[in-house]
C-alpha cells in the first residue's frame, strides 16, 4: 500500500495535468451545442481506461453516450466494485462573475493552498480523475487491482439524466457489481471524511381548490360567495401544528428509527444551527420543535409548500373573488415512508376540509422514497476502516437532506446499494461561478480512494 | 301632473330619437383616441340643456370636460337638486360579440317589449335622456320646474373618475345642492322600482411575508429553514373561523345596526339565494352562518383574499424554499367600520402571529367607509312616496355590496348625500356587449323621474 501511496504522491503534478486536459473539454450536457464536446470528453476518459489496461467503450442512447470500463484480473473470488462518475458539466453562465475562462484551467493560491478553479473542478470531473489517479497508482505499484473492477461514467448528469435508465438497463449485465462507490460527495471539512449514509426521499403534487364557474367581483359577491383562495389557505395553514408536527393523519407512520451509530456520529459533528442558518439570514430552526436542527434537515420528514398562486398577482388591488388557487407541494420523506401513500394521505386531508362548492384537484409529480444505507454492509466497514487510515480520524457518517436520483436509480434498475464517499467541500461553488477543489482534496482523494480499493479487496 | 307624464307618453319616440343621437357619439374616456368624441358627447347635452332653458357650460379639468347646467327658476325657496350622470361609455370590446354596431344603437323586439341596444344604452346615456325627458315633460306642460335644478355630468366614470375631485372642487359653489340624484342603478325587477340605501365601503392592503435572504434549495434546508409560504398560509387561514366569522379582533367593533325599515324590506324582496348562485355555478353561501344572504352581500363585512403569490409557478415542481410570499386583501366595510382601523386591526392579527425570523411588510392600498342613507331624510320620504304612486308598489330598499366611489365623492367633497334611484334593471349587459335598455325601464323612469322632481318640490 505504501508504494501505491507514494506514486500518487510523486506524481500529483502530471495527475493535474491529466485533470486540466479534461476539464478544457467543454462537455455542458444541457447545450445541444455542445453534443460534440460532451462526446470528446467521453473519449478522452475512454482512451485514459483503455491506456491503463480496461476495456474500455463508449455506450450508446438516445442521448450522450456512457462510458463503461472494465478490469477484472483480480479475478472471481475478489469484490465486484462499480464506480459511477459523470463526465459533463454544468453551464458556465454568468461568464462575467468568473475570474477566467470557466474552460481554462487555473491552479489558483488559495487560504487552504493550491486549488483548481474551473468549470467541473470538482462536479465531477476532479472527483473522477482523483479516482483514476489511485487506480493508476495501484496498477504502477503493484500491476494489479484489489477488486475486479467496472467504472461507468454518465454524460447526462447536470441535465437530469433522461437516459440513465436506458444506459444501465441496456448494461444490466455489465454492470452486475457488489455495490456501487459514488464520489460525487462532500467530506465534512477539510480534514474529516464523510460517508453520506441516508439521504431524504420525495413526493410532489400540485393542488388547485376550485370554486365558482368564474372569476367574480367582490362588490357583488363578496361574502356569499366561496372564495377558493381562502380554503386554499384554510387548508394549507392547517398542515403544521404549533409545534411544527404536520397533522395529515398517518404521515409519520412507519418511519424507521435512526440508528444509533448515526443519531452518534451526528451529535458528534459540531453542526451549528446558527452558522447554517445565519448564513441565509436566519436564526431559528423552523422544523419539529423536539428533533435536533440536523435531525430536521437529514432525518425528518416534511411538507413543504413550493410555491401559491391565485387570482390578482398585478399592481395594487383588484376586488375579485378568482374561480380557482393552486399551491406546489412537495414531502421531504424519511425511510419507512412510502410516497404513493404520502401523497393519499394529504388528498384525504384536503378532502376532508373542503366546504360545500369547493372542489380539489390533484396532480402528482411522481416520488422517491428516502435512502439509508445499512451499516452492517461489509462495505461500508471497509470504507470507514480505509477513510480512518487516511484521515487519522474517524469518517463522519452524514445525512442528506435531498435526493440523488443515481442511488435511487441503481437501487431501481440493478438492486445495488451506493456508498458515497467524495472528497469535495461545501464552499467549492458547484454549478457556480468558480467552480474550485482544493488540490489537496484532489490528492488525499486520490490516496483514500487508494485504501478504499485495497479495503474493499479485504487488504 | 298628468300633464307632465301625459307628455312623456305622447314624445315617447322623439325621446328616443334624442337618445340615439347621443349613443352615436364614440364617447369612450378610457380611449385617447376618443378624447373628441367624448368632448362631443359633452357639447351635445350642454346644448340640449341650453335649448331647454338652462344655463349650460362645459366645466374644463386636467382630464375631460364636465357639463354643469342650471335652472333655479323655482326660486330660493324651492329644494336645490343636483343630478349627477356620466356622458362617457365603457370600450365596446369585444366587437365580435356585439350583434350590430355599438355605436349604430337599434330597437329590438325583446320578451320585455322593444329594447334599446348599443354601447350606452342605460350606463350612463339612457339614464340621462331618461332624466332630461323628464325635464323636457315638465317645462312643456308648466313652463317651470318644481325645484332648482343643477345638472351635473363628468366624462371620465368610466376610467376610474380622475378628474371628479377637480371638477367638484372647482365647482363646489355652482353644486352646493340640498342632495344629490344619481340614476346609475338598477331597479329591483320590471316592476318593482328600488332606491339603493346602502353600500359597502372597502378597505385594500397587500402583506409580504418574507423569511430568508434569498430561496433556498429544500433539499439542503427543507424542515429547518422557515418557509413564507407556511406563514402566509398559516395567518390568512386562521381569518376565518368555522362560523364564518372575521377572527381579527375588533373588527366587528361600532357597526351600526341595521334599520329595521331595511330589514324588513329584504325580508320582503324575495332573494333567492340558490338562484343567484346557482348562475355562478355555487350552491351554499359561504359567508357568516348567522346572517341571511342577502346581509352576507350587502350588511356584513368580508375579509377578501383577492390574490396570493410565492415561489414557483411553472410546470411541474421545484424544490423551492422562496424568501417571500405575497397577498393582496380587501374589506368590505359596513356603515360603522373605519378603514384605516380595519386595516391596523390586520396589521396586529399579522404581526401576533409571526413566528420567529419572519418579517411582514404591508403596503395600504387607501379605503372608503360604507354608506347608509338616513330613511328620514325628507328627499328620501318625497322619493319613495313618488316611486310607490308610479310603480303602484312601494320601492324596495336595497343595498349594495360594492362601492360607488361617486356617493363617498359628494359626501366628502360637497357633504352632500345622495339619493341612489336608477331604472336599469340586472340584466342589461352593462360594460358587456349588446348593452341594452328596456323602453318600458327608459319610459317609466322619465315618467319617475317627472314625478322625483314633483315630490321635492313639495308637489
Amino acid at each position: 500500500m505504501e508504494h501505491v501511496l507514494a506514486h500518487i504522491d510523486a506524481h500529483l503534478d502530471e495527475s493535474l495535468k491529466r485533470l486540466f486536459a479534461l476539464l478544457r473539454i467543454r462537455s455542458i450536457s444541457a447545450q445541444a451545442a455542445h453534443a460534440a464536446d460532451c462526446r470528446h470528453a467521453a473519449e478522452w476518459a475512454r482512451d485514459e481506461l483503455a491506456g491503463m489496461g480496461f476495456s474500455a467503450r463508449l455506450s450508446e442512447t438516445t442521448g450522450l453516450p456512457g462510458v463503461i470500463a472494465t478490469h477484472h484480473e483480480a479475478g472471481q473470488a475478489a469484490p465486484h466494485v462499480l464506480f459511477y462518475g459523470h463526465y459533463d458539466v454544468q453551464p458556465a453562465d454568468p461568464l462575467a462573475l468568473w475570474h477566467a475562462d470557466p474552460f481554462d484551467p487555473q491552479l489558483v493560491d488559495g487560504p487552504r493552498g493550491r486549488r483548481i478553479v474551473g468549470r467541473g473542478a470538482v462536479d465531477d470531473k476532479g472527483q473522477v480523475v482523483s479516482f483514476f489517479t489511485a487506480i493508476r497508482a495501484h496498477l504502477a505499484a503493484n500491476g494489479r487491482l484489489p477488486v475486479r473492477l467496472t467504472i461507468l461514467l454518465e454524460g447526462e448528469e447536470e441535465c437530469g439524466s433522461p437516459s440513465l435508465k436506458e444506459l444501465l438497463t441496456n448494461e444490466r449485465d455489465t454492470l452486475a457489481a457488489d455495490f456501487v462507490l459514488v464520489a460525487d460527495t462532500n467530506m465534512w471539512d477539510l480534514d474529516t471524511p464523510a460517508i453520506t449514509v441516508s439521504l431524504r426521499g420525495l413526493a410532489a403534487v400540485e393542488l388547485t381548490i376550485e370554486a365558482a364557474s368564474r372569476d367574480l367581483h367582490s362588490g357583488l359577491f363578496g361574502g356569499i360567495a366561496l372564495n377558493p383562495i381562502r380554503v386554499l389557505t384554510s387548508i394549507l395553514g392547517d398542515l403544521h401544528d404549533a409545534e411544527g408536527t404536520i397533522t395529515i393523519p398517518g404521515f409519520y407512520d412507519g418511519i424507521l428509527p435512526l440508528p444509533a451509530a448515526l443519531s452518534e456520529s451526528w451529535a458528534g459533528l459540531g453542526f451549528d444551527p446558527a452558522a447554517f442558518l445565519g448564513d441565509v439570514g436566519l436564526t431559528t430552526p423552523a422544523g419539529e420543535k423536539d428533533q435536533t436542527a440536523l435531525a430536521q434537515i437529514w432525518a425528518r420528514p416534511t411538507a413543504e409548500i413550493n410555491g401559491i398562486y391565485g387570482g390578482y398577482q398585478g399592481d395594487g388591488s383588484k376586488t375579485v373573488i378568482p374561480a380557482e388557487a393552486t399551491a406546489k407541494l412537495t414531502f421531504r420523506l424519511v425511510p419507512g415512508q412510502e410516497p404513493a401513500k404520502i401523497i393519499e394521505g394529504f388528498q384525504a386531508f384536503v378532502r376532508d376540509r373542503l366546504p360545500p362548492d369547493a372542489r380539489a384537484k390533484f396532480r402528482s409529480g411522481g416520488g422517491a422514497p428516502g435512502f439509508i444505507v445499512s451499516l452492517d454492509a461489509p462495505f461500508m466497514h471497509a470504507a470507514r476502516a480505509a477513510l480512518a487510515a487516511e484521515f487519522g480520524r474517524p469518517a463522519a457518517l452524514i445525512g442528506g437532506g435531498g435526493s440523488i436520483p443515481v442511488v435511487e436509480a441503481f437501487k431501481t434498475h440493478l438492486g445495488l446499494d451506493t456508498l458515497l464517499a467524495g472528497f469535495g467541500l461545501d464552499d467549492d461553488c458547484i454549478h457556480s461561478p468558480n467552480e474550485k477543489f482544493e488540490v489537496a482534496c484532489f490528492h488525499r482523494g486520490a490516496r483514500a480512494h487508494a485504501r478504499l480499493l485495497a479495503a474493499f479487496g479485504g487488504q
